[in-house]
């Protein structure tokens, strides 16, 4: 079965292998496994002079409540740019936390607007941090990191980054203009396996942030000091998890790192876009905005099989009996489904799937 | 290497390899595993008519959180009886929440005495919930689980019982008297790999409890019910260890249930403690508080090799070249290590730990 969703994904089996081990969680090669994993996680966003990596077990929800609950203080406010709905999570994580929060909202169709980002720092010298999701996966939008970054930069406020769904495979740099954290897990273009997620933060804000968690789990300042104490994890880890996250790390470095992964998730994607046109599908967003992350389509119009009503759970049972499983679409006001192009999958999956699902509208009764 | 820690433990290799399979997070095949694993949690401390399990991402300190944050509000007020290390947890977890908390403590090497719980409750009308750790893995003490429940019973309280090192082993019964809320994980007796960790929880007390959470990740109550709405976790899950974790409760059904593992442990504690004795080591605790799943030794006084200052990290290392990972101590005024009996470990493994030891000791050039 091939997973083309946005995460857990289909994965390499060496990594996946990488799981056979045990591993005492205090013991020296323990600690040296996450290292190596902190470090090269800096790497990858190009932080090495200025941030720390602070893994933390869970999904990327817990590592976003993390980073809010630590680095934005009872006293800061946070400015959430939202045009989907990881960012409308981003502001009801903070607001339950009883941080002071704004929201800005695009449509899920256009991308954040940096001028009007500007406009609203200018209009508040209260806000001290923005909160931008990188790449929605509600659309698979992907927003305009650099310019956005750039007018937060000017204004001298702290852009907190979801890039859940974006880091490893689309660049992001943290130097300039300066983005203080970066977060992502995982289990999306890193390849790995779900249970762990990080938090890529600039190292003063850490070092600023000890009081501000009321949440013992997730308060990054400690989880940080305590690597940079012990090299060990405050608590338990899931072993297996990071030990198959290094073996990730390590393909990607094989494949030739996040450039080279781009490419191939553009080749999935312009393959499986050329192809669901063909058949008649239409991609929900301009192609303009769209990231090669994760395709979301319309429901079809021209469907007439059956009673002539398209069901996503009868087209999802179909082409999952042909290997491959789709995702159900997360918008409220139009019916949408969504393809993955992420994971350990390449143009020849996306060709089979094309022909899995012309068998699936060519034949009524596969339905 | 055989791990002999509180966790993670040496498990069976048919529980890692359940790891090398994908999953689709929202696929029905994983949605009937996640029901599987909640089926059976519940079955474990006998809660079918009253309880639900809820799983969380993370370790055991994540389910903690979250159940303080879930069932104990505001107007609450928890009543945490402590005498070692997972109880000034479980209360500076709640403190830093910003719960009403009093805190009673004895000393590491004596059980909690339930006559003066009862005294406590007595005392002070406002207190709404007990929090209680069944077997401190600090020294190894098991706490006079039923006794304790029987006066927070009594006294119409909520016992929330920290069972992280017992679940799956020492028998936990929610029915009689009652237990509001078992607190395990996945990486301890139940012999799975690290990743998760259960609240099981009575249902009246999850019912009442949406209003209480200011975190959204460890927020019991809506895990819970997108559980019952969807069958689906509410965040990403860690996939491959919840197929891990589901194979390990086959293993242990397989073995006979709780009750043979905790004759296996037994077999392993004995024989640990027949042979340390005999080579001269002490145990910390008296042995009538002892439980078999993990042991604190005193530093040796009879050591005399090298400059014949015992250091542990010596010997651990030592130890370590014959194959075994031991655990440091706890205690801040005593100087001990630890040794875990818990684990896809047997008799036959301890005895050639106590081969390596007696080496250990006879040969002051392996030190």
């Amino acid at each position: 079965m091939i997973l083309l969703t946005p995460g857990p994904l289909t994965t390499r089996i060496s990594t996946r292998q990488a799981m056979l081990s045990d591993w005492g969680s205090r013991d020296s090669a323990f600690a040296a496994l996450t290292a190596n994993l902190r470090d090269r996680l800096v790497q990858i966003v190009h932080g090495e002079e200025t941030h720390a990596a602070v893994p933390i077990q869970g999904s990327g929800t817990f590592v976003v409540e993390a980073a809010l609950q630590t680095l934005v203080g009872a006293d800061d406010k946070l400015l959430v740019l939202a045009n989907g709905v990881y960012g409308e999570r981003m502001a009801s994580i903070a607001q339950r936390l009883g941080r002071r929060v704004e929201i800005r909202r695009w449509p899920v169709s256009s991308p954040v607007d940096a001028q009007e980002v500007k406009a609203a720092l200018l209009r508040d010298a209260t806000i001290t941090h923005v909160g931008l999701v990188h790449c929605e996966t509600t659309t698979g939008l992907l927003n305009p990191l650099e310019q956005v970054a750039q007018v937060v930069a000017e204004e001298n406020r702290h852009l907190i980054l979801d890039a859940m769904s974006s880091f490893g495979a689309i660049d992001i740099d943290v130097r300039k203009p300066p983005i203080s954290a970066v977060l992502a897990s995982s289990n999306k273009c890193l390849e790995s396996v779900p249970g762990i997620a990080f938090a890529i933060v600039d190292k003063e804000s850490l070092s600023r942030s000890s009081a501000n968690s009321s949440s013992t789990s997730l308060d990054l300042h400690l989880q940080w000091q305590e690597f940079e104490r012990s090299g060990q994890w405050r608590f338990t880890p899931p072993v297996q998890v990071v030990a198959a996250t290094v073996e990730a790390l390590d393909a990607l470095d094989h494949e030739g790192g996040p450039k080279a992964r781009l490419a191939r998730y553009r080749d999935n994607f312009s393959t499986l876009l050329t192809g669901m046109k063909a058949l008649g599908f239409r991609l929900y967003l301009d192609e303009s905005v769209q990231s090669p992350i994760i395709a979301t389509f319309r429901y079809p119009e021209f469907w007439t099989a059956g009673d002539g009503v398209f069901r996503f759970d009868d087209f999802y049972a179909a082409v999952a009996r042909g290997g491959f499983l789709l995702y159900p679409g997360k918008l409220t006001e139009d019916k949408t489904f969504r393809i993955g192009c992420i994971g350990n999958v390449n143009k020849s999956d996306f060709e089979e799937l094309l022909r899995v699902v012309a068998d699936v509208l060519g034949t009524p009764d596969a339905r």
